[in-house]
């Protein structure tokens, strides 16, 4: 190491699901002279995050901060924090990130219900209802756009099933946010998180959470502590709130503060609804592309394909590795795998922030075809 | 938010607790372009970083990697790791992190033995082993060097009386890495954490961290599931350790690695031994000139001292933030205020990484001098 090179990256133009391409100005934000994480200037900035974070959501949420780790880290705050041993809580698993959940919960000890689906299909809206009515039912989780498949899950009688029951209802939105018109508080999430790292355009590293005050009060109940300091919301809210005495908790990751407050800069800058309809539009795009290559995606019913992270079924005879190495090496190109049980049958495509965009969507729909012999 | 500028942080120089000041090529690394987080270049990139971290810690620890959040979630995930429900860790009490240690402890479910000591004494190495030795303990703990109050902690009796009841030793080293010769396997520390922002002189974000092999094995061990999956260490060893499948586990923070690397590469570039000697010449240059104004440090004897952060006593009549407000506005410089007991009777000042040079002492108290107005 002593004699190491400074790294040079090459550029890639990524395309698999997440990271997304960063704009070059927020790579410039996180390369700003570092203020102290108590310094005033960056307590305002601090409190310009927490409004574009609100925006994005939609939500009226107090507690809307970005978690210092990445998008798990926000699951793992939300789930953390809320979860005690003994709660019944019903988790939807129609792919990688739903079994995450139910995992962790599990880890946390929960009674877990799963409801499962399989890959590429949602969840059955009707048997979270049913799982959910029977029993005391502490908390509903589901993914709302599943990075794994490339489904978009409808969630209106999942969560009225849920507030019947007093449940919390948790959203996983990594890949949902700053994509489409996400509405957390229209469509009744109390705990939803996310990361930077796709449709926000922003290197990994934070996770935007929010939630509902309901659950915080519910948090604020429990019959024991918290099993975690550095994700405990009481002591989050300490640094974050402005109303509070901004207490040190943790050193914030200041740069990356810098790149979030401009990636959110550019979302509002452009608009959510301009925004969202330009992921749709890619995905259009992409579709028509795919079919002209004979490619064919997982996700079979168009309304439930989430706009931003299409999964593409690997044609027969063609090997995976060979097609993904192609496109990163003679096209620049990363475009991800299929994970848990789409692994080897499927790539994921993600549209993603910057990447949703016209001519991204041709210059991999070529790349794709040279790749498979097929331009 | 829509219509806010971008942002223009001053040019702070940074001599509290953390951050410290970075090298202009560490953060024109965090804005390289971003790479996927199982790209090839990346993954060789972290080779790169493991082998960094190993040669600052002073380890052969195969698991030692940077955990994806700052200083804390490194305490966090060791602790989280080894510690199960009803396990006795005794720990060593003698300023802010120590009881942030114990707290999470408790929160964990270990009954928790409290060492204490009054901030800026160090623990008392005869109490700590009588501690160890009065029951079954599982787990010892200390902070290496106290941020909050500038103690270097004494600790070759600790580690003797732990391996003798065959506890594993946890220390704090998020101030110490980076500063001084470490030397974590020569002490006989099991488990370490530390933070990029303070000797590393890297923004913070991440946590180094490096395991024994001892500490893994009693961790494969434990009796019941770790209760995190973000911090989980078998799933870290998943996707860090270059002899297994490099599996997905979390987006790793690609842009901060970039920076973590560049760190360490002028680290060690520099030398330990020669780095480790520009600290303590920093801090002895301080002593020197917070001498000539009358000022002084609040850890009584030098040998106690750590060379990177002073705790400074307040003096009678003196405005904790007048002073501190003094630095920041007319001479652009961050210096921090006590924490806990020694809030409001003393100012700490970090002479960290970029920031121990004499050139930096100096302007330093020619700056404190004009805000007392002793100058």
């Amino acid at each position: 190491m002593e004699t190491a090179a400074p790294f040079e990256p090459s550029e890639i133009l990524l395309l698999g699901p997440g990271p997304s391409p960063v704009a070059s100005s927020v790579l410039r934000a996180q390369a700003l002279p570092v203020l102290g994480h108590l310094d005033s200037e960056f307590v305002a900035l601090m409190d310009r995050v927490q409004d574009g974070l609100r925006a994005v959501f939609g939500t009226r949420n107090r507690f809307t901060l970005p978690i210092s780790g990445t998008g798990s880290a926000g699951m793992e705050a939300c789930l953390t924090n809320v979860v005690e041993p003994g709660d019944r809580v019903v988790v939807g698993v129609h792919g990688v990130f739903g079994g995450r959940i139910a995992d962790l919960a599990a880890r946390l000890g929960a009674e877990v219900v799963r409801v499962e689906a399989l890959f590429g299909s949602a969840l059955d809206e009707a048997a979270m209802a049913a799982a959910i009515a029977a029993g005391p039912t502490r908390l509903v989780c589901f993914v709302h756009a599943e990075t794994s498949t490339g489904v978009l899950q409808p969630c209106e009688r999942i969560v009225a099933a849920a507030r019947e029951a007093d449940a919390l209802v948790l959203a996983d939105c990594v890949t949902s946010l700053g994509g489409l018109d996400l509405g957390a508080d229209a469509r009744g999430f109390d705990l939803v998180y996310s990361g930077t790292q796709k449709c926000l355009s922003v290197p990994p590293g934070l996770a935007p959470v929010t939630v509902s005050d309901r659950a915080l009060e519910r948090i604020r109940a429990r019959r024991s502590r918290v099993p975690s300091w550095y994700f405990d919301f009481a002591l989050l809210a300490g640094y974050w709130d402005a109303e509070t005495s901004r207490a040190y908790h943790h050193t914030a990751p200041v740069s990356m503060v810098y790149g979030l407050h401009e990636g959110l800069r550019l979302v509002l800058e452009e608009g959510l609804e301009d925004r969202a309809r330009r992921h749709r539009q890619a995905a259009e795009r992409l579709y028509a592309g795919l079919d002209v290559l004979g490619l064919e995606c997982v996700v079979v019913e168009p309304r439930l394909r989430t706009p931003m992270l299409t999964s593409v079924r690997i044609p027969d005879g063609v090997q995976d590795l060979e097609v993904r190495r192609c496109l990163r090496r003679d096209h620049h190109i990363e475009i991800g795998g299929g994970l848990g049980s789409l692994a080897g049958r499927a790539w994921r495509i993600g549209l993603m922030g910057e990447g949703a965009r016209a001519e991204v969507v041709d210059r991999l729909i070529e790349a794709l075809g040279a790749c498979l012999g097929r331009a």
